[in-house]
């Protein structure tokens, strides 16, 4: 039986969705949204901030809206920055997969975990045109095309995974298993998975 | 219930010996050596090269040592060699898919057949060292180490399926299903594609 499950997305493939059902049938913890509000409470960074810090591509700029104000000053050097807020992911989440079973979405988790041997690695994606419709659903229209936010969004979690992992996002070595869901549909991924975990 | 299963795989991966547990589960005729025999009877190029054809990078210098003695002087040139050799392998596909139930191994047929909807495509990957292994198990050691020899044919595989594609190999968008062999080994492999083509 697998004690953690990581799941990797391309932005609007249903990843999420997918983890929740999955940890939902095994009885498993899911974090998601609560493990970036960790981050944010442990570094000082703007919650709102963090919970898209696993799609920003590392870099100076971001710095300047990052902090909310209990940020302490020591750590306001861009290098300092990036190495603080990761490292303060990586105890976290090597935390959380010690304190039991889980499904972890996105954050890298798959790399930070990479030495434990309980650990079911998955990445989920899907074809241009079902993503495109869900996150219209979802997010509803903007001024830019839905493919346009597909890709922008994926380009910075591949640098962001580049970047804290020195890995390529998405490539299938990262992986145990890859599933396309606007082929197997969300229920069905999440059946599959359930059933590899045991 | 899928028709047809296209299986790719990283050398050494075992792809092949899940194909063949795939098709024996299911009953399904099963294509891979087979498959080369029939594109060398109907375009002239020599068998032996042919079974290495899914394997080799296009190019001048291949056709030297290309064509058995048979081949129509017509086809000599580079251009049609290329095209002649390609379209004969689509053509033999499309009929083998349309003939009935079948596994076939590499050969572009993820691509040839991507305007069906009754296939499950599948890539087979592993860790280097289960590769390394495997291949020294079954072909012996050489003067190249074993991750060279694993590295050269996959790079060969990929300039191949890029040429004829236009797509890279080994990106998950290709296939429905990517799995890590080193992780689930052979038999659970194949049983889960099993289960996923029913």
């Amino acid at each position: 039986m697998k004690k953690i499950i990581t799941i990797s997305r391309e932005f609007g493939s249903g990843g999420r969705s997918i983890g929740k059902l999955v940890a939902d049938k095994l009885g498993y913890e899911y974090y998601d949204s609560e493990l970036a509000q960790r981050v944010a409470k442990e570094t000082g960074f703007d919650p709102e901030y963090i919970a898209d810090a696993g799609e920003y591509a590392p870099g100076r700029s971001m710095l300047s809206y990052a902090f909310s104000s209990s940020v302490p000053q020591a750590h306001s050097s861009t290098m300092n920055a990036n190495d603080y807020l990761w490292s303060a992911q990586c105890r976290i989440i090597l935390e959380l997969a010690e304190k039991g079973d889980c499904v972890i979405v996105g954050r890298c988790a798959d790399y930070i975990l990479r030495e434990r041997d309980d650990c079911l690695n998955v990445f989920i994606h899907a074809a241009t045109d079902y993503k495109a419709k869900r996150i219209v659903e979802l997010y509803g229209v903007t001024d830019k095309s839905p493919e346009k936010r597909l890709s922008d969004k994926d380009a910075k979690r591949r640098v962001n995974y580049k970047y804290f992992t020195g890995r390529e996002w998405g490539d299938t070595a990262n992986y145990h298993l890859c599933l396309d869901s606007s082929y197997f549909g969300q229920d069905e991924c999440a059946d599959i998975i359930v059933s590899l975990a045991k």
